[in-house]
């Protein structure tokens, strides 16, 4: 019997458990579901003779080690920074473990030691980072195999609300944490363009968008992530012109996001003076300058050059209440915090409510003196609020990288991300029995 | 004898050594000039018979706490973070201390501790911090003296080019530390303004600018500093309703800067690619989206809105050479850092400029139900690049301070800014005779 440990049973893991525990009987698994909520975990494993479910604190340095030690395989889905104690445990123990987040500089630093412990630390095999990586460098790597020259490529993911529950002028809810949206863009943006390097600042970032549209589901607008330019090493792409990551979002979503920029609503590093005591209105007016006669909502279309006639862009503030006198009432709270607070009122999910995770990636090659492009996208939609969109993506690769560790498919010791052939392939392939899949087409070469 | 110990000889110590030297013989100093070059420490003190010039390294504990044990008073002229090591060695050793720079943190904590050891340690006496509180809270104790009820209190610092040596169409020069002057404004701004909190990011600090006329200097324009709340403790007035402190430019100066802050260019947190076979040209483009057929100029001018008839801020640029293939050759840079090397290309004083130091306080107080503004105004201008304004307004305060601890006109001991009017009174009185005085007038009063 092979025991699996799973660290953390929050929103994402639901079908990571649920395809654990329907192939545990098969597999002859054992599965501990371990939470700082024993109620959490509780729910996760329900009545399942092959699973249990313990209260547990990561920062129990006894109680950590034990769990790891009885176990054959860890799959950490702690928050990102939580994981390098729990590594170190699986290299002491020669444990496998497998995550779905970016590999930080402590866990690559860790890859002699797993190499030497003889153990497989599988990270980035969630969804974006995940099926991301799995997804492109299929496609790379059968242009490169047939002779091809990649020009460019550009990617693209997002969370978003399914269009039958979209019902919002922002065509947006928040379908994972609120925080990390808010916060999203902060810093400086890099990528390569036609050989060039490329540089946007903030207060540039949701201006600078580009047009997606994808079949049977429309447009959407994508804004550059924080740093492109090291992903062309990690898919041995190091001399390709063209590199871009991004986010997606519906059409307009950035131009409104980017008025609380210009605010500085979204600034987290200071705490505002009486924000328990503040209303929406307040909030807004304090970014505004002082004026004895003109009203909050003159003011906001003067400051941010908002026309009289732009009425879907200022209909969106106007129906999150931003002007209104709601009292927030958070004691010692950032503009940041205070804005989040405002937007759950408005942009949360309805009981209802689906969501949706997006992906579009987009090749440009050269082959035999002939430009090619690829587009390849992949629309994943929510069963219901807890077999979300979210979870099967985030929570299916991880669960199949898991079985294939434990089957010993996957045996290369050492810190890894999922870009090999003989990982990518049976993942995509088995992802597709979940309705995770990807549409490729050829199109007319595009130049920018 | 009393002996003064002077750390630092830098660009603004000038006018304080030359005024301690002058006093020496009557006042029975002796002075110790010690600066990480001997060669700064020598020129400093000259033939002076009352004076030596010694090399130091401040990080050298064992000499500096020797010389710290043979003074009677330390004049710490180094950066601000470099003084918390002399203030406790001056502590140890029950020696006066004077500073030109802000009360750190850890400063403040060694309050106590000086008050047992029983030295005064004096901050804040350079210019700005220094001059701009002697003469504010002067008036302030006047106006509350009187009975009046101080409703807003708004004041300005710049150090400039003299009119006479503005010579480009920036109305600028370097008169001090360049890169101060690229990184100026990040972060973000706070203030109150009849009676409301307002916060501006930096992404709009540049465009949120006042208009200053000074009767004989023309006009000025002011850009808001980061924190002007504490100063509401500092000065008592914790109820004012308007408390603002900002830096001042020329008229045009700002709106030209927020381009770079647009752009990206004033980033100090990353290092470019390739900056050092960059040119200026591929420095701005890297700010802006690639395209095969516009010219950088001309996406300059659409991404930052500058109309084809906005002549005088499109030439700033021109001016500057930004457009130009001029090679950086700079390893490794920032952004910041790439800017601060060109501008120091074109913004540099020639060997003749003189700088100029502009102080602008404005007062709105109520008295028997009527309102009353007081504006009072300094200009102070440099001799040469030896005896700049920044030297004089920095430097003499200083010494006039230097002077009353060793002769026991201020006495009490603790870390102190120069707030009370023991101290205020003879010092801008003495200030006077170096030209270093305020025209003070009753106006008209404003309400915004």
């Amino acid at each position: 019997m092979k025991r699996i440990l799973i660290i953390g049973a929050g929103r994402s893991t639901s079908s990571l458990i649920q395809y654990l525990l329907f192939n545990a009987e098969q597999e002859n698994w054992f599965i501990t579901v371990a939470d700082q909520s024993k109620e959490l975990a509780f729910k996760a494993v329900k009545e399942s003779k092959n699973a249990r479910a313990i209260a547990f604190d990561v920062n129990n340095d006894e109680e950590r080690t034990r769990l790891v030690d009885e176990s054959d395989l860890v799959i950490s889905m702690l928050p990102a920074h939580m994981h390098i104690s729990v590594a170190k445990d699986c290299i002491k123990y020669k444990k496998h473990m497998v995550t779905a987040s970016y590999v930080s500089k402590e866990m690559r630093g860790l890859d002699t030691e797993a190499k030497n412990a003889g153990v497989v630390m599988m990270n980035e095999i969630g969804v974006d980072p995940g099926i991301d990586h799995l997804s492109a460098i299929r496609v790379i790597d059968e242009i490169r195999k047939n002779g091809g020259r990649i020009e460019a490529f550009e990617t693209f993911t997002g969370g978003l609300i399914a269009p039958e529950c979209d019902n919002n002028p922002w065509n947006y809810k928040f379908t994972w944490n609120p925080r990390n949206v808010v916060l999203a863009g902060q810093g400086t943006v890099k990528f390569i363009q036609n050989g060039k390097y490329k540089y946007i600042p903030y207060n540039k970032l949701f201006r600078r968008t580009e047009i997606i549209d994808i079949e049977g589901y429309g447009k959407f607008e994508g804004y550059a992530n924080r740093d492109s330019l090291q992903y062309r090493e990690i898919y041995g792409l190091n001399n390709i012109p063209t590199m871009y990551r991004g986010t997606l979002r519906r059409p307009g979503f950035c131009r409104a996001w980017d008025i609380f920029v210009q605010l500085g609503a979204t600034d987290d590093s200071y705490v505002m003076e009486g924000s328990e005591d503040m209303t929406n209105r307040e909030f807004i007016n304090s970014f505004l300058a002082y004026n004895v006669t003109d009203s909050v909502e003159l003011k906001f279309k003067h400051y941010l050059n908002i026309s009289q006639d732009d009425v879907d862009l200022y209909d969106k503030f106007v129906w999150l209440g931003v002007f209104e006198n709601t009292k927030i009432g958070l004691k010692q709270a950032t503009p940041a915090q205070i804005l989040q607070h405002i937007l759950e009122q408005k942009l949360s999910l309805a009981p209802d409510d689906k969501d949706m995770i997006v992906m579009w990636h987009r090749f440009l090659y050269e082959k035999d003196n002939h430009y090619h492009e690829i587009h390849s996208s992949m629309v994943v939609k929510g069963d219901d609020q807890t077999y979300t969109a979210m979870a099967k993506t985030v929570g299916l690769p991880v669960a199949i990288a898991t079985k294939m560790i434990l089957n010993g498919t996957i045996k290369t010791p050492g810190v890894h991300i999922p870009i090999a052939k003989e990982i990518y392939t049976p993942i995509l392939n088995e992802l597709e029995n979940y309705g995770i899949h990807f549409q490729e087409k050829e199109v007319e070469p595009r130049f920018y």
